[in-house]
């Protein structure tokens, strides 16, 4: 099955949106085995869209839109897709009951232009809105399904997983299910060497990625049922494992951080925080997954000599003799702030993050447990800013998975 | 002058990877006064370009394509598009230089692979690309203009910013700048209602956007010369000014981290952070604005209960008979990190971020200075937990900007 995406937005045009929904669709039609074949955006004008609709439905069998479902004079999606395949509007009941519901719900009051919502091209499957209040669709017409899904990333995103998938899916009679391996430490030339002939397979299929200094690999199965595409994903999952080693950090987990905080849960250890270059990154970082507080006993943030000597009693001498980007430093970053939170471990990360000086991309990444303290000397200064603070928190949260793992740091 | 950007990349198609390209050119073109009708995306597949590439041709004046001019062999933007237009591909001796040049700097092997990119079209125009080896280019044939950008997008808007707009501005003859004015704490609607007379204008423009409770409006102008876009600017960013009044925080600035910066060293005044629900946020937005440790002092991530006790001294009793969400512990954290690091001003930010729980979204933020403390109670049980603490890290920011520029907080 072939798709294309069909974006509707002037503000897409303008470059005041990122078209993220293209991005979603496109990543969930792939899971399913869907070919992806165009993106197209136009603005909120009848006549493109129309031009855009007649092309699409002669070069592919699911034409999936995104915007135009809204309230307002300039929402036309449905009106113009409805004309360019001949269908009346109809208005439909249940949709505006629900779409009554929510406005009630919400305290909202509802306008004569909220009900524009409910009308719908005849013979729709009824796609509902679970963020929001404008109903998505589809239909098939001539061997082509036609599907309409909102604007709003947050209602788009979750529509399409919660029934648009689920259709294509019983549709197509056959499950399809994926596993992630991600993995940190390896350059994604090195990784795809190291796959390549794994890529050539059919079912499952094997699709490496990589972003910012780290790597993923997402296996992919058909078959009629869960576990039948189990079986399939399984001995390639563990030959993937097998082939990349230590660098694997995790399988359907979604971040390192994630990764450390379960690790920390498991054996019921705790780690602390000092930063200097990073300003508070860990600490957001590790905090941004729900249950940290279980294991994330805090941070300080040493942005400045003064407050490395005020929170954590490195002295200025100290700093003064070893340089204030220096494995010394890092080091008693790391092994201080774990006494003061009485955590299992301590992270120091003590760095130039530029944009100007002669070392910028100088990092240094120190790991304190109990008798051991570990540093690692980072040279990021091919990076920007915010890139070398991104990938000194990536090795904080490596060098803790791997300590908790057992591995050399 | 009417636009088409077409994007070349099957890492789009695959959902892999977001098309801000298309995004930041739309943006860019825009500002120029140029029309952007399409944006389109195709995978690495030549047929398919080429049939785009027709089409464009047919229907734009500028076609602005983005990727597909790296060294492997999935890149065929610049053959497909000589082919498209009749052209021959000849080998620039002097991209060949700057390749070798960039090689030769990163203390990296050139391959032959490399020297690929040094092959561009009869009759092009460089554009180098100031953060890559991919160098961009552009012709004019039959009326039409063709301009290749790479795909890395740090590589594409620097390109686009330092070589395709000055060349687009100079063809154009005339001069367009624009400035910004940034608002925290006005809604969408509300500002499009205080202002929608002057968005009828047609030099300057007036266009506003939103963002997770920012507000930003664009005043641009065209003229011959920057003083002259500077004399139609300037009363209309008066008049924006004067009807938002107390919620405008700044005009070219780029977050009000920023701004918040600006105005500490402008007072010579520092700023200390105490997070519990923001776990480091605020700390990591203030130091990712270069020179920030001449005004940040540091701060303390007291995620737990234990964590307020120990860098902060707050009692356990005080805690459990307040509520470790509440205005009492937010000042106390305030007001103790500012002793704590010898800072002018302390931020206390404490709130449930969720997933779980019956007062998801209460967040208390408090600002210390000498003497005073202020409190804001923020209810933002709507919100997933990135956009709460995103909020809180902004509600604090803000305050911060009303206190130091004389406002009620």
């Amino acid at each position: 099955m072939n798709a294309e995406i069909l974006a509707v937005g002037t503000e897409l045009l303008l470059g005041t949106t990122t078209n993220t929904d293209a991005r979603d669709v496109s990543l969930a039609l792939s899971e399913l085995g869907i070919n992806v074949y165009w993106h197209t955006v136009v603005g909120d004008n009848p006549a493109r869209l129309t031009e855009c609709l007649y092309r699409a439905k002669n070069r592919a069998d699911l034409i999936v839109t995104t915007g135009g479902l809204g309230p307002t004079c300039d929402d036309l999606t449905k009106q113009t897709i409805a004309r360019a395949f001949g269908r009346e509007l109809y208005f439909d009941e249940a949709a505006a009951e629900t779409i009554r519901g929510w406005f009630g719900a919400h305290g909202r009051t509802i306008t004569e232009n909220n009900m524009r919502q409910a009308w719908l091209p005849e013979g729709s499957t009824i796609l509902p809105n679970d963020n929001g209040t404008a109903p998505g669709c589809l239909f098939e017409t001539d061997g082509v399904i036609v599907a309409m899904l909102p604007g709003p990333p947050r209602e788009c995103r979750v529509m399409l997983r919660n029934y648009l998938v689920p259709w294509l899916r019983e549709r197509s009679g056959e499950t399809i299910c994926s596993h992630m391996v991600r993995m940190y430490g390896v350059g994604e030339s090195q990784m795809e060497e190291q796959l390549r002939d794994l890529m050539d397979g059919a079912n499952p299929t094997v699709a490496p990625y990589a972003k910012l200094g780290e790597c993923l690999v997402r296996v992919t199965a058909k078959a009629s049922s869960r576990e039948e595409c189990e079986l399939l994903m399984t001995p390639m999952v563990e030959e993937v494992c097998r082939r990349m080693g230590e660098v694997v950090y995790g399988i359907d987990v979604d971040s390192l951080e994630e990764r450390v905080l379960q690790l920390l849960l498991e054996k019921g250890m705790t780690i602390a925080a000092a930063e200097s270059c990073t300003g508070g990154l860990v600490g957001q970082r590790i905090t941004s997954v729900p249950g940290a507080s279980q294991a994330f006993k805090g941070g300080v943030v040493v942005y400045t000599e003064e407050a490395k000597g005020r929170l954590l009693g490195i002295e200025q001498k100290f700093i003064d003799r070893h340089g204030v980007v220096s494995a010394a430093v890092a080091r008693k970053m790391a092994k201080r702030v774990r006494k003061l939170l009485h955590a299992d471990l301590g992270v120091g990360i003590t760095g130039w993050a530029g944009p100007d000086g002669d070392d910028v991309g100088l990092v240094f990444v120190a790991l304190a447990a109990r008798g051991e303290c570990y540093v690692r000397r980072l040279q990021l200064g091919r990076f920007d800013r915010e890139r070398i603070r991104t990938v000194a928190a990536h090795s904080a949260f490596d060098m803790a998975r791997r300590w908790l793992t057992g591995l050399d740091i």
